[in-house]
């Protein structure tokens, strides 16, 4: 497969500075792209980069444009990451497509879910009773989507994801646990994309609640009753806990983990590897990691971590003669 | 879907102040329900809610008879919470159900395998050769059960479910690795519940055993030759390496780890994120988790920590002169 | 099932100290075993309960075979621990199987993938277009390997396992995330174990490369464009971010996390529950995990953590008078 730079400014915009009919065969990162291979520069710290590089064109910023015409062919525009996330849309859509029916005959889809007719069902899927499945939204293999769960339009959810399953919740009795049924379902925005295996359970009584433009990675545990605001992005293995309220335009990073029924707002990030444990009310960058260092000199700060606060008042009582 | 009140009193007890005739039309926490909903206080702390709200009736301890009659309806019961449990269940029960067959006509099921009567096999799973399925017993769909594993009674299989894959392990051969075939099998006992996409490992030579009442959460791993006492509940995404021995009555919360080959007492419960280094003989609560600090001040307290045990020397050095 | 001493020492090698016709009928830990069972000792300091065991037979290596012989029959080999792993090879060999078909009928595999005659997959899987299936790989069930995969010589991947899901590559745009198509796929070497439920996603341009003898544990999240170096071992729920470059005999502990761009040398050994934030350039054993305490003496430490680098100024202060 192949594209021509010309069809490629014409499809999605910038200004090209060379050969419209240059023929670009794949996208390669700048160290290894070759003659035939249209490349990108988004962070100012690789130009370095830029100068050796052997693709046949690359996409820069406006700032970049002169270093990248003094090696050959360029694509400027304003935002080449994005230009660059186009340009992988533009040939995704370009590959010839397994001519794929909207639901596949392996797939379980209960006569009483609702599935839109430009929606895809993946081999193996389970779309259970009341189940909805909106427009333009993909399930890949093997997705199970339990009843009365809520998929909006233009989703994504890749294989083993399973929406809906009952939610961690009972009463102890006398030591042992006696079942909370869980009663109500999952309701999941538009433009949300759901990675291989990610869990999201359905709600104790209300519904657990992803908006619109979620991104979640794989393997995530979403508890029962979690909100998840809009465009929050959450990295692999992250566990989110029953009831969490989480802002938009959060990233949580890979294994983090966020503790039960508390609130984070708008605009935070927490590093991976990080666990919540207390609402966060002010935007900001929040971690809590123990440095990695050698196994030797881990184990004699380990134990002297033990001894910390004691450490402490022996300073303070130091401080006082 | 309704319930009267006073069938929910016929059927689970309690002291119902207020009309037998009250039709019931959906559960719901205080602050968000309606006059045709029920409610619960269990958690006395919650009191301040139980005045303004709207439900037409709540379940109350007799502590908080009188408060709750002051405002209206109200059902009366020892413990508000497992009486809240139970209702759940009641309720899920008089929901119509999709007519179930036995064994959904996509799953396959080794003719070698023993499928009690009364088992429900969902859409997709796999149930090998030698496995047994209990009476009572739940598997949602793409469930697998492997070769020769026995699941008890009454136990509830969430979707992605993987019921002995091979556990872990190989013998180092000149820095490659030659594999240990797992001839072990899992025995889950009754009333256990597994959650979503979670793994349990076939033993190596004896078995993997999960004890009578157990519960796991989501995405939780379980290692070969680990056993889980009974009614001891795990969170998600918490791993158990193989051969830990973990007690009856135990709470491990989500993402902890507990390394192999190690003895947890009866009655011990770990906090989140927590991983349990060395056996544990006494009941109690145990925590290890780095606090959770604004990124710029987690940095400065990270570095010194990797000081940390030269530090001490320093306040030894102080102290001695 | 039954084999003879001396078949055992036929197919295996090791010298025999006993009697050729005595049958054996399982394996079994030295403290557990029967006399119709054969054990071994690897590790010198269970040399205790060697005396006291009542194995038919067990296998030692030259320098424990005077204790051995003590207490009755013994396979006297180089390396117990290996010899062992290739007695439950064995041992399954020989095990009557079940007539398993190349391709069961439940499983959809694409027209398009390349399945070798020799590779079985099992119910339920799904294989895509353009995949590749290498000779004697074994596809448990409900595995899924996406479009222009390839999978090495005998492989096995268990159940749930998802290889080729998009890697989670988003670029901003005002806010919102904006999806980069992921053009790569994933290359799988030969030997190659992956346990249930883990996810290996496709590159975004070029492939995420597993080589050749890798041996990966259940629910391990492996992110685009990762590359993980031979016989390199993973423990369960680890997770791996995106373009990580893993050396060559490597070991990593269970949750562990690698932090994404990064490069780990060969003959790294990650603990558990340790997050590598940096590139690890030497050889090694690295660890960074806070140490479980009692909660009480865990509060107060990490209270006093969170004022760590206060602590050091005051002492600092403190020498200086």
């Amino acid at each position: 497969m192949q594209l021509r730079l010309g069809d490629i400014v014409d499809s999605l915009g910038g200004q090209l500075h060379g050969d419209r009919s240059l023929a670009i065969d794949g996208l390669a990162p700048l160290e290894s792209a070759g003659p035939g291979q249209l490349s990108f520069l988004s962070n100012p710290k690789y130009q370095s980069q830029l100068a050796a590089s052997r693709a046949g064109c690359v996409i820069v910023s406006p700032a970049m444009r002169d270093a990248a015409l003094a090696r050959g062919a360029a694509i400027v525009a304003d935002d080449p990451y994005l230009y660059f996330a186009r340009l992988t849309q533009l040939w995704k859509s370009r590959r010839p497509s397994a001519a794929a029916p909207a639901v596949h005959p392996s797939a379980v889809v209960d006569p009483e879910a609702v599935v839109d007719p430009t929606a895809r069902i993946g081999p193996l899927c389970v779309v259970e009773r009341g189940a909805r499945i909106g427009a333009g939204t993909v399930l890949k293999s093997s997705v199970n989507v339990g009843e009365d769960c809520v998929i909006g339009d233009r989703c994504i959810l890749h294989p083993g994801v399973v929406i809906g399953a009952d939610g961690f919740g009972f009463a102890p009795r006398e030591g042992e646990w006696e079942k909370i049924e869980q009663l109500g379902a999952v309701r999941i925005g538009n433009d949300v994309e759901i990675g291989a295996n990610t869990c999201i359970d359905r709600g104790a009584l209300a519904d657990t609640v992803i908006e619109d433009g979620v991104k979640l990675d794989n393997l995530i545990q979403v508890g029962h009753n979690v909100r998840i605001g809009r465009h929050t992005a959450i990295a692999g293995c992250a566990g989110i806990a029953g009831s969490a309220n989480i802002g938009a335009y959060c990233t949580v990073g890979g294994s983090a983990g966020i503790v039960g029924h508390l609130t984070i707002a708008d605009h935070v990030h927490i590093s991976a590897f990080t666990l919540v444990m207390r609402s966060i009310l002010k935007p900001g960058h929040y971690t809590g990691v123990f440095p990695i260092d050698e196994n030797s000199a881990w184990e004699k700060n380990a134990a002297s971590l033990k001894q910390l606060h004691s450490l402490r008042d022996r300073v303070r009582a130091l401080e006082k003669k």
